[in-house]
């Protein structure tokens, strides 16, 4: 399925995500790195994802993983907006350091109707993972010409 | 199993809460009522909170599944603090209204290593749900009377 | 949502049950009730299903989940036959005596492309759940009068 | 943590699985590589797994899972029968073959009283995964030198 090409780059995304979220904090997500099948989205530490005992909370790394989830939907899709999330799991793993965190994103199946992913999640400069989530997102109707679902 | 008594109460809860997680909005969780295992979380409509055609984001839900479900364990256990977030499933079920959110949280197992639960979250005025979470917090090693754990 | 009324009986579900799944043991499993959006199937005790200790398995417990969750789909869209499971969760919580085993499923959404709902099983006479699981079954393209699908 | 070497070998724990679940049809799991954090476990195609279709059934899928995560928490463990499944999430990808299935279970994090794992799951002979399993073992107190878990 690797064959498949995405159809927005990194800054197309950093600019869909701005703009279609305007009340996200700007500069609070960034997508670094977009593969087949793949991003790698980063989640800058802001003083109120750290709770007490110098760590990043629960919520705000289920926040990285379902928008990192969210940035390889659109990226192999295009810009369908109206995708949601319809369910995650996520698993934590080890105390993350209170840094910036980084989400790994990796489709494991894109239909017509939905994209399935998990993400893997560590701290910057650190190499095991902390959390990991799987979940799925369902698509809008195709009124495009949405070739990379099948 | 219901015939454990809580040992909290929503006011000891909420002011937990408040003093445990100093960075949250203040007011932005309000734990309203506290049986037997079981815990009512209101989450006020923030308007960061808010995606665009007027609804709750997921991570919003999600936050107070998880706050819900971290209630529900502190009434049963006393204020063990320490406790974290293992794993959590949510699914998301209807859009939600841009309203305040409603989480109850009940417990299916409680034993001194882990707590297991449900959440389900509504908006206010509407009884239909919006959402159901599952997952489990583990506590720490017992160092004070938790006649509740078994 | 429960104003919809089920369009198959527990003898209808029965049938459905022995005829879509030749290779099923007979008798295996037993749609005992049947409500609004709600189940209740009894899997009866095999020698197969009962591991060390006198314990029912963990994957015996999850087929009894999946099998739940597809007769309360069918209870309330009719035949789908062709309906399956995209995902399932599952919460052990107890160890489960080796009897036979009861899931009331019920359903927390039914749209027409999806079905959401959770499972409670137990074990005979005993009323303290042994297990929950939560997942979705993806329905197919509506070719019949499906009035219970929104 | 990949410099933990495994403690059992695909032969050691081929002949645990045969002795601790009697039970089980001679043959139907195979141990076939183990690494350090991962182990590859061949299921064999039974006629009881197969539905109408010609495809595995979802309950066969997810004991392959299972019994992979299990293997791969006895490799690094030692002969910890004793660990038991506290929960599962599968999401089934893509409908598979009527093949032996084969499951590769990686270690996401092991502590002194969990093992987190995932599975990914795909028939023989084909290389797209048909399924993907993430969820917990509790292991049980220690009484051994088990020098792997921290």
């Amino acid at each position: 399925m690797t064959d498949l090409l995405p159809r927005l780059s990194a800054r197309e995304l950093n600019d869909l995500l701005h703009n279609a979220f305007p009340l996200v904090p700007p500069g609070l997500f960034c997508v670094e790195t977009v593969e087949p099948m793949r991003v790698r989205v980063r989640m800058r530490r802001l003083e109120e994802h750290i709770r007490p005992g110098g760590t990043l909370s629960g919520p705000a790394l289920f926040t990285l993983a379902d928008t990192a989830l969210y940035m390889v939907v659109l990226a192999m899709c295009g810009p369908v907006l109206e995708a949601v999330t319809s369910e995650m799991t996520i698993h934590y793993l080890r105390r993350p350091a209170a840094r910036d965190a980084i989400g790994e994103a990796t489709l494991l199946r894109l239909s017509r109707r939905s994209a399935v992913g998990e993400v893997l999640i560590r701290v910057a400069d650190e190499p095991t993972p902390v959390a990991h989530a799987v979940g799925t997102y369902t698509l809008p109707k195709q009124e495009f010409a949405g070739q990379n679902r099948r």
